[in-house]
């Protein structure tokens, strides 16, 4: 009855739609969480939004708030927040009050309860389509409740109202999606049991911002511009930035369970990050292209380390959260509220270009914004005083996507005008008129191209639009936001014990959340004594590296990460050492999983590493072909050459497949590679040789009691391992010997036990085959770790 | 009898030294060119404040003026210069007139034009100290007269005029030191004929502006610092800056032979970079360890190509030749006044940081500086308006050495506060008062640690008193001279051609004359329309790429940067393609010249190109070494595989090199490349070759009459060349025709001949081996720049 009185009272407003133009069919909304904080805050204006956008356009509509609450107390509160609908400042006044009457008299509110609340809704809906004679078109269900509510209603959806074939079905999910990558996955199992994909609508309203929901676009019509610049050689760094002046003051319910990275960077920042990183598909607006760029970029991206992010907390959170959730004195909350990380890409258009995303609650301003800054490329050489002013090519060049809020206080596009004009689309975005004298980012407004929206929308309305339009690109689908959390959670694990910066909060932090760029790594600038949040009492950094004798040589231990450090610095020297003598540095590497680290530390933090002029020879390897996953050189390859410049000619895998065969006597592959290093090793003595020590004892690919390799001269032999792959090819003992430098790497509690046995033994290399690592004229030292060494 | 009197007039001075401290001999300073210009500024004064300096240092002297001009004349024309010699300012006036009065005493003039002249002056020494019984300390000779005078004179002081044993001599000499490679080793033959390498004191002037000299020991002093961050890591880049507002007129008949290159790039500005670049000796004041590390340094510089360089020539040049020479109004001159060049080291320090060497006359301002400027490896997170005034981590950190003039019109050493407090020697240099609204560098002075000479001093008396205390690392050895030529010889030759820009003059030169670094090399920035001077009348732009059919294929023409970047397209194109369809993508390359920027330009711009997928194959192969420079592959691998990500197993460098012996056939290495191909290319059908063809009708390496390769169905082939090396290894035709595309790269007037017979030819692989590429089943493509083209 209601809906016919509407549609009734449309006949008689010219310039509103007429029965006729609902052809398209209706379309319920079901808005779960109706009286809640972001239903009152955006989603209601936002549908309301909708309705005015959408009324002429074919479709009918009914909105259905739903809650927990009783039915009348519930109307009341809804019904309340319905009436402070504002609208919108380009609508006319009088069109939209009408609007807005109708608007309310097409909003119902239902308990939405039990099974049974469900399958009365879905009978209601029924009934008023047939009574009204009206096509279903569809039905979008929004999720507005936390996540522990998700399971149910989406069962109770599933099974009592979907919509009838023919017509679709959309549900709205809004975050948090889990809080690490297992909870996320069962959470995505859970509802796909129910839905869809393409029934799911997963928001992150920073989609909805529209300078965020504009990079793309403007990198698809800007191609003539970016292609050239949008890269490793032109990009000097990126931005993603969200601060905020308020704290987590009563919301550290869910605050103390999530935290700022959680909260805002692995969503959010993150989705900027893969619209700005992404490679661009042909077509931007096709969802399954980007999906697939976006998949492939959280591909490209490194592994993120305790050392890639800073975080901190704001001083007075301790107390509110003690408050709030009424904890002890003693209790000590290690959730940080600041975070800035550095995020690196393998990619080969992104490959040394650093990402920062910052964000933090109880800084000095509001503001967000994705900033790429180009280098400057240019030698200016009139002096600056004695210029015209104009737009050099020595000022800074940069690309800003400002999201709002800060010294602009609008979402705009700027391009410094020394870069290029930008292609906007006329209809939604214009050039803004300066304010001269502001500065953005240590520049006049005048040195930008500027343009704002011709209209400014709320991120929800804009989001809420685009589901009506079933704009999926504008949206998380399930591989996106498993990919997300599978690169924040490594992270997220690692960082549980890591110390917080305290900071006072507002503008008084200043210098405090300073950080910079070291190495790969980020660390606060300051020096100065700050106060820190220390959770874990026990760090590493608690020992100090220690330095001692093992079997007579020179023994150095310390925590894992620590000694792969050192051992990573020595190999440096070194390197740089032999490098600066005889211009070559000839490094024999062992295969095996406790290298692997040490291969990815030489390869991410020793820039000045002599590759160029070092050749690399494998200790071992299994007679596998050297792509096959088990190959030592595969694994060397993977972790260590693929990123560094070692020339093709100075990689010496082992010849362990010749001829189309494996390790094959025969095919005389040991005499090969004696022979290469015989032409290319002054006196065939390495420069370093890299060992591990086996449970049994073996080292390289010796083991105990082998029939080759142990004794005599033979430079390079086949043998056979106990465990499979069986057949080996291996340095020898009197080759190993030879080396000027050979270092002991032992990692790990499985070692202690022979670590303590081969601590007592004298020379027995039949048996303990690492016994017999005694370099006759050159250096031994063992790196064993605390693990091996204490147990 | 002169120099007794002033030895007694020197007794009844209590300031002044005593006999006694003449103890360690008598000096005799010969001034060649006495009465010339530079003698006249700068040389006379210097002499006059080494006496002042060194009157007390126990060694008595006398200075000797000398010229052409006959001695009456002469004589008069020097004790005018002698006249008007000014007292140094910290230097009691009293005391300045007397040693003024003596220093005009000491002085003597000679007419030295005969080979008698010489002798005499010799025999005049000798007279004077016999009879003042003196000991002989040594002798002074300082050329201040056109390099084309320099052998004679040499000769005559080298057969006449060398003291007795237990004696110095030192000849001091002025730039030019030759105009190119060549002549500058024939002068240095010359003068080694008659002077030891250690007697020679090559004057650059530079090397005795106080910024410039304390390079080396700031560096040394503040190793703590630099240490960390004198590399490429931290270096964004280097500024070493020479501008001038004065021009060229009235000295066009020097200038116009050399241009702004030889006049202060080869000498001035490469002192400074070697200075800055080199690796720091452990003893900076020893002169062959500093030259070692320099010599080192020159040997890792980047080769200059045309494409380094930018030049200009101020407008009013032309005229000012034409005046001054005589020359006819249709004259015109190819000098350069203005030069932007980029120089890069291949060391491991300084890999990639670009070094940007500038000078011009006619410029806006007179201003001399080396800047080193350091990346910004911070995030600040306060924004600036909201911070304290100090030094931010945000704020540029640079360190400047202030050669003098300009804004500060002082020497200076700048470093940023945000960096370090520099160590610097207390009694030489101190710490300026900021004049607070100076910016230098677009940023106040006061975010820098400034630090000014306690005395300034003029270039020519800090390099004559280096000179009297023989400290050779203030000049230029042979070694280094012939090293700076080396370097700048090529360019030279290869800009001969070259076109510059026209500049106004002084201020009104506004933007014209900045520059920018893409990729590598440097270009004008401006777009706009400018007056050029262009030797060679052909742009390129005047032409578009057409598409069109040449053998019945499809044939793509441009110019020659044009083309090659088509080229590169479509090959990434093939590329993606092949990878989306199989995976894979099997790319065989040819060797020769015309790939090279093909390879540079994939390597440098296509970012998206699949190279994990791609394997590298070659079509032909030289039997060398591949670690020869001859070697096809060593080619490939400098320019394209160094660059891009091309996994070890996916290469594949032909086998022309086993058992330690080249392209024997008994060791099969055309079987085991055919194998290899067999066993990873489906079908053994390249997704794409990319050939060459030869002035004689070759492709791949199949010479005209080939036995092996033109016909058959061998896949790969051992061929004889008829230029060296002769012996090859090839793709056969056979093989070449089974690929889904065959790519045909032509560039070069050279090739136009041959461009032209085989548009005519039909199928006569035997006569010429290229009309035998005829794909079976694929596509094949002709790349014929205009040039080829059209002659």
């Amino acid at each position: 009855k209601m809906l016919r009185r509407v549609l009734c009272t449309v006949l008689f407003m010219g310039a509103l739609p007429s029965l006729a133009e609902a052809s398209q069919g209706h379309i319920s909304v079901v808005l779960l969480g109706a009286t809640g904080d972001l239903a009152k805050k955006y989603l209601w204006q936002g549908l309301f939004q909708l309705y005015i956008d959408q009324v002429s356009s074919g479709h009918s509509f009914t909105f259905h708030g739903a809650a927990l609450t009783a039915l009348e107390p519930g109307q009341r509160l809804m019904f309340d927040v319905l009436k402070k609908l504002a609208c919108p400042p380009d609508e006319p006044p009088n069109r939209c009050a009408v609007l807005k009457d109708q608007f309310l008299k097409l909003s119902q509110y239902h308990q939405l309860k039990s099974a049974e609340n469900y399958t009365v809704l879905n009978r209601q809906i029924e009934t008023l389509l047939h009574q009204e004679g009206l096509k279903e078109a569809g039905r979008i269900f929004y999720f507005s409740v936390p996540p522990f509510a998700y399971t149910d209603i989406a069962r109770h959806i599933n099974s009592s109202c979907r919509p009838p074939p023919g017509a679709w079905l959309r549900v709205v999910l809004e975050k948090p999606f889990g809080h690490d990558l297992q909870s996320a996955q069962q959470l995505a199992a859970e509802l796909k049991s129910f839905f869809r994909e393409e029934e799911m609508y997963r928001v992150d309203h920073y989609l909805g911002k529209q300078a965020i929901a504009h990079i793309l676009p403007f990198r698809d019509q800007n191609r003539q511009f970016l292609d050239l610049i949008w890269n490793r050689h032109h990009v000097e760094r990126v931005e993603i930035v969200l601060k905020e002046t308020v704290d987590a003051k009563g919301r550290t319910s869910f605050y103390e369970q999530y935290g700022v990275i959680r909260d805002v960077l692995q969503n959010h920042l993150t989705e900027a990050l893969m619209f700005l990183a992404m490679e661009l598909p042909a077509n931007v607006s096709r969802a399954e292209e980007v999906l697939q760029c976006k998949l492939q970029t959280f591909r490209s991206l490194r592994r993120l380390e305790k050392s890639s992010v800073v975080l901190g907390q704001y001083r007075a959170y301790a107390s509110q959260v003690q408050e709030e959730l009424q904890k002890a004195q003693s209790y000590i909350s290690t959730t940080p509220t600041f975070a800035g990380v550095l995020i690196h890409s393998d990619s080969l258009r992104w490959e040394g270009v650093p990402f920062l995303l910052t964000s933090g609650k109880a800084l000095d301003e509001r503001v967000g914004y994705v900033r790429v800054l180009f280098k400057n490329r240019a030698y200016c050489t009139q002096s600056e005083t004695l210029r015209d002013a104009g737009h050099s090519q020595c000022k800074a060049k940069q690309i800003i996507f400002y999201i709002g809020h800060g010294a602009l206080n609008t979402p705009a596009v700027l391009v410094s005008r020394n870069l290029f004009r930008p292609v906007m689309p006329q209809g939604s975005w214009r050039e803004a008129v300066g304010q001269s004298d502001l500065h953005i980012f240590g520049q006049p407004l005048s040195d930008y191209y500027v343009y704002s929206p011709v209209k400014e929308r709320d991120a929800y309305s804009v989001l809420i639009s685009n589901i009506y339009h079933g704009r999926k690109d504008f949206f998380i689908t399930t591989e996106n936001l498993l990919a997300s959390w599978g690169f924040w959670t490594p992270l997220l694990e690692s960082i549980s014990q890591q110390s917080l910066r305290l900071y006072p909060g507002g503008v008084e932090n200043q210098h405090l959340l300073d950080f910079e760029m070291v190495s790969g790594e980020v660390a606060f600038t300051g020096a100065e004594p700050v106060q820190l949040l220390n959770p874990s009492r026990l760090t590493p950094s608690d020992y100090k590296i220690i330095q001692s004798k093992f079997r007579q040589s020179p023994l150095v231990s310390a925590w894992a990460e620590e000694l792969v450090s050192q051992l990573a610095s020595d190999i440096e020297k070194t390197a740089s050492k032999a490098v600066a003598s005889s211009g070559q540095f000839h490094l024999a590497l062992s295969g095996g999983s406790s290298p692997v680290v040490l291969f990815q530390r030489l390869a991410r933090r020793h820039y000045a590493f002599p590759w160029k002029q070092t050749h690399i020879w494998l200790v071992d390897e299994r007679c596998v072909p050297l792509t096959d996953t088990e190959s030592n050189f595969f694994s060397l390859h993977n972790h260590l050459l693929q990123s560094v410049r070692v020339p093709y000619f100075n990689v010496h895998p082992m010849p362990v497949h010749l001829n189309q065969r494996l390790c094959v006597e025969e095919d005389g592959g040991t005499e090969l590679y004696a022979k290469e290093i015989m032409a290319l090793v002054a006196n065939a003595s390495f420069d370093l040789v890299l060992l591990g020590v086996g449970s049994d004892g073996h080292t390289a690919s010796l083991f105990p009691h082998s029939e080759n390799g142990l004794e005599g001269t033979q430079a390079v032999v086949l043998t056979e391992s106990p465990v499979k792959p069986h057949q080996r090819m291996s340095l020898s003992l009197a080759l190993i010997n030879k080396a000027r430098h050979v270092f002991v790497l032992v990692l790990g509690k499985g070692k202690h036990e022979i670590t303590t046995l081969i601590s007592r033994v004298g020379h027995e290399p039949r048996k303990w085959p690492i016994s017999g690592v005694r370099p006759s004229s050159g250096q031994l030292v063992w790196y064993v770790d605390y693990e091996a060494l204490l147990g």
